[in-house]
């Protein structure tokens, strides 16, 4: 099952700011060698289901090893069955729609 | 890592009705054993990080097998090291703080 | 618009525990007169848009007033223009699915 | 209050496709003359707080219009009082860490 995520993990116990845990579980992100953009509010990565995943729980284990102690993520997950889709055809379509009047 | 999570599984290309779908996966965490509680707007399931994203990722091949194409989930995970803490106590610690002047 | 919403408030750079926080949000909420219900993860309230919508800012506003530097929500929003469906009723029309054989 | 948010909107009882209704919900964005940038699970867009929100009033209204029955919405909202902080300030605090060590 290919999955595409937007990714959001939130440390809490921390402090106000959050850049250095973000800028670990992009690091995580990174050396899974999944495909991935970061945005303002968030990762999107796509790649088969337990690949993806498993970044996500490694994300947790390394935000509490950095010494948080509470995590809240949010997390959307797309999966579809009917075609592939990557996360760049999304962007094309709706890009593509845009232009036309 | 115990794990909580609030689980809302969206089929598209299934018509406005979603609820055999919702169901559907209400039986698969069911079957899993875990905690969980059912709301308006999704479903609390507690558990060991696995079991809990094992359930998810049956939730979404179950719906797949009923016929709908498309699935976009979102998904909130909380998990901490600092103490134990089950979904009763998240609502207790607020409804006893509620009751307080 | 008849809006369905589930609502996570969370602050940051104040400690670990945020029960405070929430049940401050949870006294603007009833304040607010709208039907609602707490979960684990969150809380459900239904009304009409604007009226939610301000129940969402305020939240955002007394906890900021309470020393909060920082504020990260996540929200569900439900809309509909088939018919009328409350909280309630979501959450029963699963419950009788899952009766059924 | 500025106000950052990623923005996901799902319209249900339309088909598998929802680009169409994506690109209206562009639209609306894009006439706010609010800063925004779309990735591939959402759009971020930053302003005022009533300003924002009411683009997102505006994209139920016009999805709805376009004919969709039904629509969930993913939100993410993000507010600071300590101090001014963009969506590009964001990712660059990122990716500058990124760069580090």
């Amino acid at each position: 099952m290919h999955l595409i995520i937007d990714l959001c993990v939130v440390p809490l116990g921390v402090g106000v700011s959050v850049s250095e845990h973000v800028t670990a579980c992009q690091r995580e992100i990174q050396a899974s060698g999944l495909k991935h953009q970061m945005h303002a509010y968030g990762t999107n990565i796509e790649g088969p289901w337990d690949d993806v995943m498993a970044v996500v729980k490694r994300c947790h284990e390394v935000v509490h090893s950095m010494g948080a102690p509470r995590i809240t993520t949010t997390l959307k997950l797309g999966t579809r069955t009917d075609r592939e889709q990557s996360m760049d055809d999304k962007v094309d379509s709706v890009r593509q729609r845009m232009q036309q009047t």
